[in-house]
């Protein structure tokens, strides 16, 4: 296959792909990508994180046509969708798309949403939009994917600029030429250092792939034009941001084999690759309830990567707490807790969770896949517990059924707009492909909204 | 040197300057360098590349308090930011820091210029903070160049972000603490590639740098924090975006030796590197009259970056011409012309110009170094001509005189607001530093603005 024509053919695809042509069954988590997304951006809402955000953009704001989800500011769409961005990701919470650890909802349907509040866009097309736009940043991953994110890219905001600008673009009708440029102004855009974790910008990233996807397609609509190789050229986004190019990657089987469908679901409100520490712990716990105030130590045996993402040995506040291995597994052992409660600054600095997470051990293992771990626990008296954990929960052999989708949403919705109307947005979520302006949604996640007039 | 402070020292430095520091020819500098960037933001407003970006954002605007410069517009100030960034570079005839080939000015004075506009900022205080922002993306690029530019990322917007972000930081009045985040967040979108070229998006990097670095200060003012050492980190910019991390090209000799010292203007409206050949050619031309039709080839012997960079065969555009030495050295043999008319559309397809360019031919030769050319001209009869430029005008070797830039300015800017209006911004441009409000200098590029009210 040449590489001279990667960024045009993806064009041609983005702009020419049939809905119909979409499996039901690519559709169905299509809907569980956008309802899991809705649930994370109403729970991120009243972050200080958005606090922050909200207070820096204000001053710049143009028409306020459109939704912070969850809570009352309004701000122009593209502002918004930067706010919804920070929102859905700010808890670590939101969804993975486990073969190159890309968020994939956050800056794609953050996009989409703002934009359906300034245009008419119903529900279908954007469920629509949302799955092509998931399809192209993970595609666009899977090509520069590990190496790209060895190096230090957060890949949630370099690929998310695409599926962003790859989203917008088909919604607001671009032509093929156009997409090829929107594609171009994404490419020269593509950025996000992996630095950032354990601060806001993390969750900054996807806000800004989100906003500046949009704009890539907003520009090109008004002509503004651009490189129409920017993937694949010398000097484009995959040569300059990876040592691995596989172009196979984006094009093949397009239509066919759907990265969209594979979509994954956080249990946990932190870094994916301690999950399986936590749902093992988890297991430990339930199965010794208060014995686990005899524990000694823990010793983990996990992928490497859980050491290199997650390795933080003394957290201080609830974001770094997502990015240490050894608080999950004390709270998740002391607390059972693997959900934003897990992660605020108070309770990462509890007396005893600091004592028992000081006292975890973790050893990394090349032959440990990233889905499991092996968790030693030594008792006070001596005796030892070993669990072994296969598949996390929330992976793609485990995944979360619609049941813990919903009990994930309500849990994190309710606190921010309340059990009753957390209630009504989900069940509004659920029907996005039978809504006729998808804004409602927005609408509906404003707190004290009245539903009944807002949904449509 | 330990790397591990970097980022701190750096914005401990920006914070803490004394602007009585400044030595007197750094500022003597920085006061061409606005004036040179003023005449540039006028020159290039009508470009259709403004039309369109103004276009696409008109609809996202917030409170239209800053000036599009040589326009009628206003723009919430992120957005003027980004325009002015534009319209500064979109001719390639801005300004340029020939160790790194970064364009200084677009990304820093057009942050600056917008802040003015919704906040007080005196002539002087601009001036200072545009020295440091030059000063500290300069250092930024040393430290990794060439490696981070042959690898393909567009510098100027790069390493811009961290100018503009360091400037308005500085402006508005930044503690150590907020800036080092202002520096993260900057690091975190730095971004622009090489392959855009060529295209209208080669402009929007240093307009997205100027956008983007301004809110990066502007969020760090409201708290939102951001790692501390974004620059050196193994995951930070440095060690991401580049193989070379040079930081004493950061650190040492802060406030000593000056960058913003050694900022030079171009004569000629395109890639730096041709300007030796253009040069060159304007002097053949001004030794041999009209016997530059008799012509039959011109064979230039470069530096290799030359055609790298500026090697296309058959431009097409205006803007693809100025990435055409063979375009260029036709059109200055043939209409001694290498301003912005030299790369108009209609230019770039003239059938004489298309005709002798294709008898140009270029050898990169590594011994050549990048201000210099030889050009051997073969006329019809056999005979032949040959000229050395060992330093083309516009380099540190050759800088263009104060009547010189005026010329420049005069020429660009009357095109867009008339020989009287420019006169008056020219004057005032020059008088930066006595300026009470800064903002006098956006409002006197207004056309038909009357300037005498306008300015203070």
């Amino acid at each position: 296959m040449t590489a001279t024509k990667v960024t045009a053919q993806l064009a041609d695809w983005i702009v020419g792909l049939e809905a119909s042509a979409i499996p039901a069954e690519v559709r169905e988590e299509g809907v569980r990508t956008f309802v899991n997304w809705v649930g994370c951006a109403v729970g991120g809402a009243r972050h200080e994180t958005a606090d922050c955000a909200l207070a820096a953009v204000e001053p710049f704001s143009g028409p306020r046509k459109a939704t912070v989800l969850g809570r009352g500011e309004k701000l122009d769409a593209l502002h918004a969708a930067l706010l919804n961005g920070i929102t859905s990701h700010v808890l670590d919470y939101d969804d993975t798309h486990l073969k190159t650890i890309i968020h994939p909802a956050g800056p794609v349907a953050s996009a989409l949403m703002a934009l359906a509040e300034i245009r008419p866009l119903s529900g279908r097309d954007l469920l629509t939009a949302l799955i092509v736009g998931v399809e192209v940043e993970c595609r666009i991953g899977n090509a520069v994917y590990p190496d790209h994110y060895d190096r230090g890219w957060h890949i949630t905001g370099t690929a998310g600029v695409f599926g962003a600008a790859a989203a917008v673009g088909r919604a607001i009708g671009l032509d093929a030429q156009k997409m090829r440029w929107a594609l171009g102004l994404a490419a020269t855009q593509s950025a996000g250092l992996r630095e950032m974790f354990g601060t806001m910008t993390k969750s900054f990233h996807p806000g800004r792939a989100a906003q500046n996807g949009a704009m890539s397609a907003f520009l090109a609509e008004a002509g503004y034009d651009s490189s129409e190789q920017a993937i694949e050229a010398p000097r484009g986004f995959a040569h300059v941001l990876s040592d691995k190019q596989d172009f196979s990657e984006i094009l093949d089987g397009l239509g066919s084999r759907w990265e969209a469908a594979l979509n994954s679901y956080k249990p946990f409100a932190c870094g994916i690759v301690i999950h399986p520490t936590i749902d093992g712990c988890q297991q430990i716990r339930a199965e010794i309830g208060d014995r686990v105030k005899q524990i000694e130590t823990v010793q983990l045996t996990t992928h490497p990567l859980v050491l290199e993402l997650t390795g933080k040995r003394t957290p201080k506040t609830g974001l770094e707490g997502k990015f240490s291995v050894y608080h999950s597994a004390a709270c998740a052992l002391l607390h059972g807790d693997g959900a934003p409660t897990a992660f605020t600054d108070e309770v990462v600095n509890l007396a005893e969770i600091v004592a028992l997470r000081d006292r975890v051990k973790a050893t990394a293992d090349p032959a440990c896949h990233e889905a499991s771990v092996t968790i030693e626990v030594t008792f006070k008296d001596g005796t030892t517990l070993k669990k072994h954990v296969e598949c996390a929960i929330g992976s793609r052999e485990r995944p979360l059924s619609n049941e813990q989708l919903e009990s994930k949403f309500m849990n994190q919705a309710k606190l921010v707009i309340g059990e009753a109307q957390s209630r009504s947005l989900l069940d509004l979520a659920w029907t996005i492909e039978e809504i006729g302006q998808a804004a409602a949604v927005a609408h509906a996640s404003v707190p004290e909204a009245k539903l009944r007039n807002a949904a449509v």
